[in-house]
């Protein structure tokens, strides 16, 4: 409550005590490139009363369409339409007033950045997620940035900032390239300028500036360059569905409905059903979508084309900056579904290869679906939203392993929860993964069972979709999401100052290298194997709580034995022969040892086997 | 096993060994009418050794357009167009051969039935199931049909016949039309002439006679006409997955693929999923629908063309002749698909206003929503099902009655279910219940607790949908599904010489009035109120566990709250203002207190209040 009124009275304020203000604060974004696919762009202008003032610009095949003046006179928003035949260059943008000195920005047109990547993630990859102030310091000197809110960093609390950077991650792509990771997801390295908990990268304050915590712009686009060289692709995480209470536009708002105003703090309800509930008050569903995340998270009016432009020109100037591969989108179910979709064909018609998931936490794989394009499930609109975190999958090995089995319960949660993979125009684009840095470590979530651990991870690397592994997923970092945050401990060794050091194996405890070899193992095997990548999948219903599913195309054909029970079981090979036909043996991706397919399977207890087969 | 070897070794006889069959069995059906919607019409013909003689027949319109022979040559399926043109009468079908006596067919083609309903069900009903056995006996003298192969009556025991019969329910329909039923579905009426448990109805050994043991057909259509009379309706129960082992067909089948045959006997995996997985094997998905439901259950071949026509020709036969308004679709997963939706298509095409509805026994509601019609869930095929048993329904509120609350458990679990309603192309059809047949008794399952047991009764009245009583509901009968039938005890007072007749207030003790009064109150004002049958559905989030949500329309609008907790609650009525606006009181349907809406309302624990609201 404090916070809306505390906003209200900013944006009253503005214009008049805001004097410090500088005449012409910024320009974004600041650069634009010519020939891009969208003529149009619309700059947003921050300048104390810079409403007062015209605009003159005169470049070739740029034409100012229009100004607009807004609730705040200290924005204005310019309407430019970059004509295709426009040469790269740059030019002053006038805002003049009689009696007053010309204010001048010198605009720039670049070339478009040939070197852009934009190619998307396919099942072929294998995602690896970081939280940039968690993983590696390889920077002293950004630790600490003067004039930041936040001044300390803390590496005993979980809250504080840790000193985690880009540089940390750049020293250690080859660790990541040599375990089998084909793309690096961070959490957000935007600009997180707010005074507690900054580390945590959702409460942007900038749009077009990297945290200067984590590296600079420049570092940013190295990060992207040294990933592609490496044939390794980038993910960017955004938030579309709020900012922080200190983005600059919070400090100054343009208008009132930049955000969502409350007669008091409400908050979202944080259940999806409304956005889809046929039945739903419109109470409910602007608790769901317009109430704020957090106090400290204004929630974003999309309705407004001003937000619209602002914030999808900033996705797409990163693309172009950077080369950025594809878009991890953050709270997905809490926007305003028509934008997304708007934004969601702006995004695949301006880079055709790129692509983008939305986080979406809900139950059942039905409403999961509802989130995806294709209008598959009776939607009244097309999301364009091609994947999506496959929190329904995860659950499902959770079930499997932990559930006692029962006619519902236990593995065959894995099988039904994939035959309802018919909803989806393509289930190949579900991100899979058994954590992330919102959950409880899945090796805690087993009881730190080596052998489900195991079991499951095969599973992950075998499944359809795109699997993700969580920093630390290789060596068995553990703990619970409550109530101590330690799911974002440091990844140790690397600050300079470690004791240990788990990026090398002897750094690393038995168990740590056991895990890592294993997942190395199998992540290269799905490397260089696209038939655990794109090949067909087929399915068994479970007997005896075993699992049973192939991956197969033209070339080979991958069975893969998932155990969850405490004791050994014997299987009959008999029943799969659509897809062992023609094969005599097997061979056991992990283990290196060979099985005749004419006799049962012997499979260990909380092991899955992943076999290829051979004639 | 044994009984394959059985049905094989019966097939490899037919011809041979089965002498005793007589000449010219049977033709069926054994009457038809003109002026059908098709003017196709395949008569399936049994006779010792029929297939050796030539089939004559002569009369205007009517073509035989022609003579089936198939494996066993006691069979003919004779393909006849009639044509619109063709007047009622009757003629002559001859089967000749020379050197023997003609065989001779008397065959009637009447007028159509202009008494024919074929009505219907809609969201403006309220189906009263009965297992005709167990609610009333109106004629002893048919209690034990000579000939049969079960030959006793023991009401002692819940797999033996009790006696129960249509002339018992005709008895009582003014009871069920007090009640505010407007539809009755009885379990299967057709026969059953199998030796055990042959009360249960679903092992049908005939298609077109009712089983003598409940009465004739002409009683059927006395029973129709009956309710037609009261302006109910009748919803008869179909099985097209499987017949009883020792139907007709089966002691002589007219061919190997009449029935699935397995090289043992193999029962169904009782699992949906390789319907519509997507990574199914055709291994998964033959058990599935062609594994038997049960050892005396064969399961059909609906592959094959004379199966199809053979069974659809009897519905249709039925609603013609008895004026039957819906269709209860038994088991409805196993069938085949592609069979059922041309089924659908065929009921439909014939009788537009007639309806059906599938049982679908799935968890999930998307699961659930395959098995519908219009495509909606990206189904590869349109089932053309209209409606089906909405058993997730059925555990949402058994779990808002029985979990504890939690964010995902408790009353939470009505709204969460009817928000994924979007899937459907119309939800309304759904048939909504408490219990069934195969179900423990609702009462039973949520510990006897008459609180709940109103509260669950009155959301079952209120709901979106066609409910669904089973007989006793309203006077709170008992018991577990497992281990000993008593779910299908028998109605007390159906029974001459029962000691109490719960027919009448006299004969109900306390609660049971109490119940019996407030289903009447609730389903009579149901009955008489659109608003709660087609009225539009508004639904709250719930909060404190308490599940608030509205029926409107341009009339009136009913809030009914859902209070399961185990305390009372005050809930503020504001955040309800999309509905509430312009009104200022609120009448208590079941106890006629009004309260005003401008106060916050208070709601006992374990209580649905069902308010109409006024000015």
């Amino acid at each position: 409550m404090k916070q809306i009124r505390w906003i209200t009275m900013l944006l009253l304020m503005a214009g008049t005590s805001m004097a410090q203000i500088p005449s012409l604060e910024r320009i974004e974004p600041a650069n634009w490139w010519v020939k891009m696919q969208q003529p149009f762009l619309q700059l947003i202008v921050h300048g104390n009363k810079i409403a007062e003032r015209d605009v003159k610009l005169e470049y070739p095949g740029v034409t100012l369409l229009k100004v607009n003046k807004v609730e705040n006179p200290n924005y204005l928003f310019l309407d430019l339409n970059i004509d295709p035949s426009t040469a790269p260059g740059t030019f002053p943008i006038r805002f003049v007033k009689k009696g007053s000195k010309d204010l001048v920005f010198s605009y720039e047109l670049k070339a478009r950045n040939t070197g852009t990547k934009a190619q998307g993630l396919t099942a072929g990859d294998l995602i690896y997620l970081i939280m940039p102030d968690r993983f590696a310091n390889g920077d002293t000197t950004n630790d600490v940035i003067k004039g930041m809110q936040e001044t300390t960093l803390n590496r005993d609390s979980m809250y504080y900032r840790h000193g985690g950077d880009m540089q940390g991650i750049i020293n250690h792509l080859g660790y990541l390239q040599e375990l089998g990771a084909t793309a690096l997801w961070m959490t957000p390295m935007i600009t997180n300028d707010q005074p507690q908990a900054s580390y945590h990268g959702y409460a942007a304050t900038e749009q077009y500036r990297t945290d200067p915590r984590y590296g600079t712009n420049e570092l940013y686009k190295t990060l992207a360059d040294s990933l592609h060289k490496r044939g390794m692709k980038l993910v960017m995480d955004l938030v579309h569905n709020h900012i922080g209470s200190q983005h600059w536009t919070m400090k100054d708002m343009p208008m009132k409905n930049w955000v969502h105003q409350w007669p008091e703090f409400t908050r979202s309800s944080f259940r999806a059903q409304p956005d889809f509930d046929p039945y739903a008050s419109q109470y409910d569903k602007d608790i769901m979508t317009n109430g704020w995340f957090d106090n400290h998270m204004p929630d974003l009016d999309q309705s407004n084309p001003f937000v619209r432009n602002y914030f999808t020109q900033s996705h797409i100037w990163w693309i172009e900056y950077a080369g950025v591969d594809a878009f991890r989108l953050d709270t997905y179910p809490y926007n305003d579904g028509e934008f997304m979709a708007a934004w969601g064909k702006a995004i695949k018609d301006a880079y055709p290869a790129f692509t983008f998931f939305g986080e979406v936490w809900v139950k059942g794989v039905a409403d999961q679906v509802y989130f995806t394009q294709g209008k598959t499930v009776n939607q009244h609109l097309d999301t364009q939203l091609p994947g999506l975190t496959d929190f329904n999958s995860l659950w499902a090995i959770t079930g499997a392993m932990n559930d006692k089995a029962a006619w519902d319960d236990g593995a065959v949660k894995l099988y039904t929860t994939l035959a309802s993979d018919y909803q989806y125009q393509d289930p190949m684009r579900n991100v899979v993964f058994l954590d992330n840095h919102d959950l409880s470590r899945f090796y805690s979530v087993i009881g730190e069972n080596k052998g489900k651990y195991k079991a499951a991870l095969a599973w992950l690397l075998t499944t359809r979709g795109i699997p993700q592994l969580y920093y630390g997923n290789e060596i068995g970092m553990k703990n619970f999401s409550a109530p101590d945050g330690l799911v974002r401990e440091d990844f140790k060794g690397g600050w300079k100052n470690d004791k240990v050091n788990k990026f090398t194996a002897a750094g690393r405890n038995e168990e740590e290298n056991e895990l890592h070899d294993y997942v190395q193992k199998l992540a290269n095997y799905r490397k260089n194997n696209p038939v655990v990548q794109t090949g067909k999948l087929m399915q068994y219903i479970p007997q005896n709580n075993v699992y049973t599913y192939f991956r197969y195309n033209a070339d080979k054909t991958v069975m893969i034995v998932l155990n969850p029970n405490t004791d050994p079981v014997t299987i009959d090979v008999s029943r799969f022969k659509e897809r062992t036909n023609g094969f005599s043996n097997a061979h056991d991706i992990v283990t290196e040892k060979n099985y005749s397919l004419s006799d049962s399977l012997h499979v260990p207890a909380t092991t899955t086997l992943v076999l290829e087969l051979a004639h």
